[in-house]
């Protein structure tokens, strides 16, 4: 099953199957990855009008065995859109595919191409007076079709959930360039087994998703934020249930951040504003979205109120206004950034139960501390048990003296996320950058069905070769 | 591919290598189902302890390429549970493995075997002081590994989701004897194809659901249940529009009722309270479970106050009591029951886009009349677009004069939903009911998916012969 390379005759094949501007110039954004691990190798680069066209490229590539590599805003974080070696591949970029084709208001569903930028997804939704709740800080570049091939997560997912809960529907081009129509807007469909869902998550190596038919929801009728200081991990769990005590679902985000993230933020990104003045060791950014009676801002008083009588908080600010609300999120928001500026030794998106995550995170400071004098940026998505656990050089130092410990750390931290029941990623996906985790930490039977479902659809192994399992 | 009868010989391995107890003697009652239209063969019944019973069962099946039906409840209602034909199968009842066997109250999550009562899941949620919100006619006695296995859907729908959108992880024996361990109480979770979601809804084609971790939730501080008159299934639906803008995730459930369900529970079950005199055309039951300030019964009487006005609704009852309010649920939930006492010539379990929802009625209503003065009995989850739409013989005749048309009426209606980008099953599944209209009416591209799916994970086809897809 050795994959051929996309050459001159591969090239001329396809020009001569379709409109003559399908294929361009290979640009070097198309070979880099935002964390800089690995560097693609060139290849042929296809930006496909419609699903038709994308269907005959699959098809060319399935004849002539030529690897095909999805791509969507290339923002993924686990080198899923780069293939570093082996044979060059067909770089399918859907970007042209951007168009919102219907939003049903009364539904509550919107269809988009699977090129569309999820900003652009979630404006269509405002625009029709609702929400598109997918978050997370590429949204200005991320698409769509790339979130639902890794399942993308974000801050939304604690009321909202993952990309794959906001699907009701895909159009796809399967391996063997058959068009799976699976457009559909329905609530409920019990008709065979879930396309959609082994679709989603697998990066681009069963197939391309070309568009699909997405949840919208109601506007909260009142939103507020706010950031509130917390003595440890488990103070934060303690806050997050009482708050759902009091508004359930309406709890519509609840990060994590601890001092060091603040500390990145002053060194480099000053223009940030930090609502504390002495930085808290750790804090939470909550959000609440009210669609009952009473403003949301009322209900955050209130809980800041119940939570310092609980001493489950000391201090907090409650954003008075949509501006102040915009500066707390930036501080969430502006933390990957200002973790790539200083740049990190070994960077993980583990999750855990939520009964092991307090434990996650000392048993982990405890161990990364016994390999050296690192700094820890440990934040995330608390309520989902999803932790963003990355290290850094002492201060002062660079990532290269100690990026020969790299491996090590990861290590440390993945084992640890596996021996308290976690996952070795949350929401990132495997890509290329966990394949060897996953054959580690994974469940062997699970594999073995993996392997075979791959087989299945896709016998010459074309479609991003290399992502999530290798031969 | 052919398989072989669960004869003596096999019988005979079995007993060599597994506990004393663990075959028993067939029972008549694992042979039926609920709706009477196919009689199973008998077989070997066996009804393992442990996962490892499980295992060594399906691997003896694997070697001797004998059919494995997984049983849960026995409630399905597409003939997933028996075998009319072909060779004598090994009937694999969960029963024995009903044991809970974790409650993490912090995590929501609670941990069972497959063979648990879906009944017992809820109460021993209720324990913990949480909600288990899956909810159905028939779970006193369906089983949650049979729920997962269908993907079943029920009353609380609307809020909380399907069975899949309520588990968090599986414990499975797949189709060649190998335990796939996959009990993760993990939120967040992107390590590969999602198997779990492949598993549910595979009806037992793809392996034996053996333990499941499920969602929990918090239980609503005020709960409150009313019954309203509308005039039309469009008026139903811009009530709950209403009722969204108003409570958003808060609607728990609303469900559609027709006159003729009411006439039907008059004439076969008038022990049943009706809450209206003269009988309405259209009603919706309305539950609403607040977290917020305020009480759910305020709640739903300012709405209908609101429905008043707008011309929603032009009569209601609103429960003051949990007795009234469980008055208004026997209404909805004994619909069933009597459509089974009156005796359908066809029934069905259709979903279409909300936007098509009215005219799927209307124009059904037409095409059966067409056919016959047929009685009509229309009810459902409204609020997902899914109806049970079920066709009865007119006053005083019997079914067995109508048995001849029930296919085509059958047709017409699985027509109409496939015309207006419906599902021929929303949530009772395929079985093997409805396979000839799966392969109709099913995407090409998709069944073909699904068939190699199905050949890659069970080559020899051992896995519920017949169900889902045939050979």
């Amino acid at each position: 099953m050795t994959l051929r390379p996309a050459d001159i005759d591969f090239e001329q094949r396809l020009r001569a199957d379709l409109p003559e501007d399908i294929l361009r110039p290979m640009e070097p954004r198309y070979l880099h990855e935002p964390r800089g691990r690995w560097q693609g190798q060139s290849g042929l680069l296809a930006c496909p009008r419609t699903v038709e066209d994308v269907a005959k490229l699959i098809r060319h590539a399935d004849a002539a065995k030529v690897g095909v590599v999805p791509y969507g805003g290339g923002t993924g974080l686990v080198g899923g859109q780069v293939v570093p070696e082996g044979p060059a591949p067909l770089l399918l970029s859907l970007e042209r595919m951007n168009q919102v084709r219907a939003v049903y208001p009364q539904e509550n569903v919107i269809t988009v191409e699977a090129g569309t930028i999820l900003a652009d997804v979630q404006a269509a939704a405002v625009e029709a007076e609702r929400v598109f709740p997918l978050s997370l800080a590429a949204e200005g570049s991320a698409t769509i079709g790339g979130n639902l091939a890794t399942n993308a997560g974000g801050t939304g997912v604690l009321r909202y959930g993952n990309a794959r809960e906001l699907s009701l529907g895909l159009e796809a081009v399967l391996p063997d360039g058959q068009i799976w129509n699976g457009l559909t807007r329905l609530r409920k469909n019990n008709t065979g087994y879930d396309l959609r869902h082994l679709l989603i998550g697998s990066e681009g190596t069963l197939g391309v998703i070309t568009a699909a038919t997405l949840k919208l929801f109601a506007r909260p009728k009142s939103q507020a934020t706010a950031m509130l200081v917390v003595d440890s991990p488990q103070a934060a769990l303690s806050l997050l249930s009482m708050a759902r005590d009091h508004f359930g679902e309406m709890v519509s985000a609840f990060e994590l951040i601890h001092r060091q993230g603040l500390v990145f933020l002053e060194e480099v990104l000053p223009d940030v504003r930090l609502p504390f003045v002495g930085l808290p060791e750790w804090c939470v950014l909550i959000e609440l979205g009210l669609s009952g009676k009473g403003t949301a801002q009322d209900a955050l008083e209130t809980l800041f109120e119940v939570a310092l009588e609980a001493d489950l908080t000391s201090d907090g600010v409650i954003a008075q206004s949509d501006a102040q609300s915009q500066d707390l999120w930036r501080v969430r928001e502006y933390i990957p950034e200002a973790n790539r500026l200083i740049g990190s030794i070994a960077s993980h998106d583990i999750s855990v139960p939520l009964g092991a995550l307090s434990d996650f995170i000392a048993t982990a400071d405890r161990r990364i501390a016994a390999l050296g004098p690192f700094r820890i940026n440990c934040f995330g998505h608390v309520g989902d048990g999803n932790l963003h656990y990355n290290i850094f050089p002492p201060a002062g130092e660079s990532r290269d003296t100690y990026a020969s410990m790299s491996t090590e750390i990861q290590g440390t931290v993945h084992q640890l996320a596996d021996e308290l029941g976690g996952a070795i990623s949350a929401e990132h996906g495997i890509g290329r950058f966990k394949v060897a985790d996953l054959e580690r930490y994974g469940d062997p039977a699970k594999l073995a069905a993996m392997r075979a479902i791959k087989s299945a659809l896709d016998p010459k192994g074309i479609m991003n070769p290399g992502a999530v399992l290798r031969d």
